[in-house]
């Protein structure tokens, strides 16, 4: 087993640990530890809320959860050597929940899925699912069942949702103004259109002083993906994958965390992967000049695993960009259309029983894939969402007979 | 084999058939022929613009193709028992480009990628891409090469790009109103938004006089994807997918073509599948009622086939919901970040020599997955593409010494 | 579409085709036509027995079957510049039924499996099962299902079960020897332990007088795979493979048939792939000195396809080299542990309702796969056989309620 | 993480473990602990020679191993309930290597494969390879690579070689009794043709006085297959596969270990597999009276888990049943066609520059396929050996220009 260059104590907030990691992106928060390319190394994450959800039948701790504290991250890693323009080179060799261990926080033993309320962050079918919902998985190898969506195991495809290098000082600040433009395009928007920088709650590992204050003030928040990598939420990056990161600023500081035993194409519920904490072991390696050479500028490139669950029977549902609800048509809107592939599928799984927030539950946490099918046949694109059928233990397939519905429960909700 | 019910003769224009397709969506087309469920039955397809495009090294005819003939549909086929309400279960048996026969027609053994001008279709890199392109692809069984690409060699993922039912007249309504809503906003683009009814080069099937005027004048265009099924584009419609659609008329109604020998998701280049003419064999049943037991009311649902080309490496290209180039952010926008996978994956390939169209007819012919991968981590929606490595006669994969480039040529350009 | 070099009739014997194939290895056996290295052509093929099986319920044509007639090979194909000590690669482009016929020689619309009785020709099971029975397959698209074994449906691996190059005179010498010398061991076994040259029912192609009958005399029969190539029966050589056989003499002349609609793994009850006439597709290429360069000295080498049918869940029995029934033990031997294995899924599909002979023929055509798993843990050898369980329209899996017997009929037996 | 209901101190041998367990197979053996049906628990397990071999350069150990020490095996487990005549369905949730500890013992972020000298228990290719050789394998996550076969690196199917449950005194008696009248017929072998109980060295768990000498004296040897399962070596039961064992005494009483990193199809070196300690999590149930509902009398049978690695190349190799040596022809036998399977991969491995011994440990190691391809066409026997070509660092696919040999190294070999 290689050995842990970050540790954490799943009992204590990340805030509490010996060395604590970070929940902003900056280029000052100093480094935790150094490796040299070729090195194999294992970083311990907590659960991306910082352990706020628990094991309970309850959304309540779903509805009120306080996303500023949100992603907490462990690093900064600094690697010898790495410059800007370099390409970081990151195999993920191994990862999984907390080894050896069952208690209270997601990743020891079990995870949970999350739908988040309208007013506290949304999700991508908020409009139809406003309230906070819950589901609770338990653990059995990399096989995953919940008490809160019966009929239902599968294999995860396990993940970092997050891992990235550190922006620079210039990319930061662009990061913050584009952003800021967009918000203030509807800056009452709710749930908003993005947020910025916000010392509340923030942390900035181990620096302090002055030097704390200024990366809390200025921090990105950890939220979506951009160019140093991010909040990718990619459920292919998973054991053997190798992602090759830009490397924005001296010694890379890869910093990484959210770890997810499993999750659908777009993590639609917004919190929908299994969340978890746990460990993530690396091996890293540098292309020098290698943004250059291979024309990579914006977006790390990576390279998938060959380990992935395999499923050969999908049933698949189709979205356009047509509101049809409204009769709204939207011009080559892929993300029209896929939201009306993910309503789609949530009705049809309706059909068998299932409320509709365990359908979206479930589409969340499932290894389903999400597919840009048509996005040039004007007006509208098409997306296409594909669930594997022997993640169920009954036949979902459409017969001439009609759908089997049965009494199947409902996931945690608020009270 | 199955019995020819709708049979072509490549050397004609669909209009000159002894009994001809049709190019505009409308309930009143008279079925070409009744099938009744259980059946198994083979249609022979001419390629979406009736041929248009030509086994040679200039790109002009696509730059001035004529997009009113398109896409020239085989059908409609009756299927007895069929009301609005059911499901019309539709298995690809087989499909393929025009057996035995080598000749001029896209799919006598060719087919070809088109780039279409900005000025005259236009496709999703158009602003990047204004200009006209095109590869000519040669068949080998199942693979697919061409002197355009030199390097490439892919087995193809064969499907039809559009088939569906007609729509009742109150849905064909619905369509064109919503349609030419979205068109009102910005009626004078360029390319345009969307494609209202034309009479122009319209072609009504067997129906005849005011009949034959009155379905010209009012039918919806093929292009889009809409509750009828239509132009999916999605790849995954091979061998031995079942599609479940919509019945929206008495008889169903069920027509389609526009075969495609190998397609990527999103099919960017507008026309950039391989394009071809050829046959396909269909087996076709009903689920009585199954719109409603199902919930399916606005899109086919579709179960993928299990021979879909086998690739277990991926050279992966991310993009995320922001205009780099103008350091403009967009609220988790799909289409947006789907797009800079591309432009990442062109940037990457022109390394290894292929300029960008090169690139550019590539994504949009060989097997590629887009997929949505994050679309809720505000502001930024996250898609990546995954190109098989092994579709390349050269080691495509990032290394320390960087990519080995080369002249590969260039594709077929306009004069 | 390749142009067809070897056609045929397939309402005649190859015996009456206005050029005639053969059914024994001979080197002077005159090439039909002559290909160039980088060329692809198409050949026609007869099934294997020249259409002694008929499409109907009876198995007495299986019973009665002439084996010395068998395999009806097509060619030999010559191949400019081919010299002893090549590798000849064959690339197998596409391959298929008789295209666009419905008939009644095997390969149009269909094609049956077979049991061989004991007393003419046996199978593996041929002590358990020594009558004859027969299935007829229905073909749809990649598609087989039987009235003689209702419930299943299955995509096959469409493969030719025998191509090989011609041998060398001094090689058909050997293996006249060495398999006259296993006969010798036990000459009168019924089934023989191999089968000699013999001129009767032989077809030596185009040669004619003194030389065709010496060939007739000489040549050796065409049951065995040898070094040649010749009759592998694997089922992997489907669409996409490539092969890289030995060659032996000058111009290498390929011949070959027997195809297959699909197979397991042993092809267990002998004619246990669904069996056809059809077509294959080629395209040929020479490395000169091959065989030396890369060590291929007694077998050919290949590469399968990617195009194989998918599955992911199997129920999978296991054999080892000890015969149940008497209590001995056998040493490290793999037939006698795959024979168990195919037992013990024999016995096991019987507990749904099948027949023994009717899971037999299943488990000869299905897309089975059949492992050596141990061949080193003294004694017993351990084989496994994996079964898709999606090839069955009901649950085969395990379950505490125990299995779900029916009534499934029963395969084409004797009268 | 499941309870640990057999822990093992890796620094110890099993025989000075708190909790012993045993290296024979015997119905009195005492259970070490009890579960239920529906519990999952975690066993853990040394290495099959109870940790003989160590990380260093020289095959010594390997030479001079005592294999009556083997197989060492914790265990026995007793469910609750089972009863002669179930079915004990063993799900194997996750396995691994020891975790979180790099040391001397096999498993501690090492393994190795080793060619068993012919005078010392020999391997599938002992005629060939008669002398000891060894490579010891680096563990990164699920990757191995080997200072001794540079130029390699593969995902391993991690799997259990060995488990089974207990025999009934009846049943072991029977092993006794056939193994011995097999060996009886060439009592003077080397290798021996099987292995008799044996005291010497055996271990019988927590047995004492007359009960363990009793049960060292009769106890089979650990090294075949046979009715209880045992040590199988099929490599496809990894994560997330479902095994039914028969049930032969009260209790069932399950044991098990021999993990294995990786493994070839066959283990063809003898000790072929990536041999390692470590641990291995169930979860067990009954199916009551499964062996008479399902027809399972001889052998368990089992359902593969979708998490093995994916490769979708391969180099093939064909063997058949002839000594081309001697020019003997061998009828219908796979072993000896599938030995020549593998000595034509060692040849061709060869010729880019690996050893025959070298060759020979990897395809023990390595996650080669080895199938029964053909077994019924007289006389020769077809069985074909699936190298994935991506395990190498170099282009290992037959071209024109032929083979690009390099140095590359050497095993470890005795002194």
């Amino acid at each position: 087993m290689p050995e842990v260059i970050f540790s954490v104590d799943q009992s204590k907030s990340m805030r509490d640990q010996d060395v604590p990691g970070h929940n902003r992106w900056h280029p000052d928060i100093p480094n935790v530890a150094m490796v040299r390319p070729g090195d194999e190394f294992r970083v311990e994450c907590r659960e991306w809320t910082d352990a706020q959800i628990l094991n309970n039948d309850s959304a309540n701790d779903v509805r009120d959860v306080d996303l500023k504290r949100a992603h907490m991250l462990s690093g900064p890693i600094g690697v010898e050597g790495a410059e800007p323009g370099d390409l970081l080179v990151v195999d993920i060799l191994d990862l999984g929940p907390v080894p050896q261990k069952v208690g209270d926080a997601p990743g020891e033993g079990w995870g949970y899925t999350g739908v988040f309320a309208k007013a506290n962050g949304g999700g991508f079918l908020t409009d139809y699912f406003p309230d906070a919902y819950k589901a609770i998985w338990e653990f059995h190898g990399q096989v995953a069942t919940t008490r809160h969506l019966p009929g239902v195991r599968f294999t995860g495809i396990t993940h970092p949702g997050l891992f990235g290098t550190a922006p620079s000082a210039e990319l930061l600040e662009r990061w913050n103004r584009r952003e800021q433009a967009l918000i203030d395009t509807d800056p009452d928007r709710i749930p908003p259109l993005g947020l910025t920088p916000d010392p509340d709650q923030a942390l900035a590992g181990q620096a302090s002083g002055s030097d704390a204050d200024r990366i809390c003030q200025e921090g990105a928040r950890t939220v979506p993906a951009r160019e140093n990598g991010g909040n990718h939420d990619i459920k292919n990056f998973t054991r053997g994958s190798r992602v090759f990161y830009p490397v924005h600023v001296k010694d890379a500081k890869l910093s990484g965390g959210d770890l997810h035993f499993s999750q659908g194409d777009g993590e639609i519920t917004f919190c929908g992967a299994i969340e978890m904490g746990g460990f993530i072991d690396f091996h890293v390696d540098l292309i020098k000049g290698g943004m250059e050479k291979y024309g990579v500028t914006t977006n790390p490139v990576f390279m998938p695993g060959n380990v992935e669950p395999r499923y050969s029977e999908f049933m698949s549902f189709i979205g356009i960009s047509v509101d049809h609800d409204t009769d709204t048509n939207y011009y080559l809107d892929a993300t029209v259309a896929y939201r009306r592939a993910c309503l789609n599928a949530v009705e049809y799984l309706k059909r068998f029983g299932y409320t509709g927030e365990q359908a979206y539950l479930l589409l969340g946490a499932a290894p389903i894939e999400g597919r840009i099918s048509g996005i040039v046949d004007i007006p509208n694109a098409c997306c296409s969402l594909y669930l594997p059928t022997s993640i169920f233990d009954f036949d979902v397939r459409p017969t001439s007979e009609g759908p089997k519905s049965a009494d199947r429960g409902q996931c945690a909700v608020t009270t």
